[in-house]
């Protein structure tokens, strides 16, 4: 199966990086069979960033990576920064194939998830 | 039935606000009888604000207000600033009652709707 790297944005505020680690250990642990491994990376403000959380999964035996944006607009980080990180990978890792998913915000199952979190 | 309120943050760039507003739109869609009304507001930069929001749903009937933190990472804004908004409003709508789900990003429906993305 895949891995799955989910990628925020990252914040000088250490317990909002901290907050989606979590957010990643509680992922991790609804996988199942779904993902192999699942990782967490950054665009900037915190470790590891894009390339080297990508890295980091190839190295544990990862061949394909679904990167995840965890982000709630379409703006150029959505749009620009994150694909560039990948192609930048993908020339050091040409093996390893990576498919971006759509941001947190345009994906299809946040409606349903929203409408669960007041049960 | 309750009403939802999605509260997201509000941003300088239009499409990232009219982006809240699509999502509003496909929860609407998918809500069946669980809302009887779907409603986004603003924490800053975007129109309506908070208590705007509530009062617009309170004169539309509502009784009951689900008020759903569209944030990612539980900062001021999710800790101080939202639920001082929503007391605002409670002083003049007493009788609408109004309960802060927790945030997004601490919403125990984010993982599995993660899990999903890749789908």
């Amino acid at each position: 199966m895949p891995s799955l790297l989910i990628i925020a944005h990252g914040s000088r505020r250490a317990a909002s990086n901290d907050e989606v680690r979590q957010l990643a250990d509680r992922v991790r642990a609804q996988a199942g069979t779904a993902y192999d491994d699942v990782e967490t990376a950054f665009l900037e403000l915190a470790e590891p960033d894009i390339a080297a959380g990508l890295a980091a999964l190839a190295t544990r035996g990862a061949s394909e990576i679904v990167a995840f944006p965890y982000f709630l607009a379409a703006g150029t980080h959505v749009a620009q920064d994150i694909p560039e990180a990948i192609a930048e990978f993908s020339v050091t890792y040409p093996a390893v194939k990576v498919r971006l998913t759509p941001h947190l915000g345009a994906s299809a199952t946040l409606p349903a998830a929203i409408l669960g979190v007041a049960g």
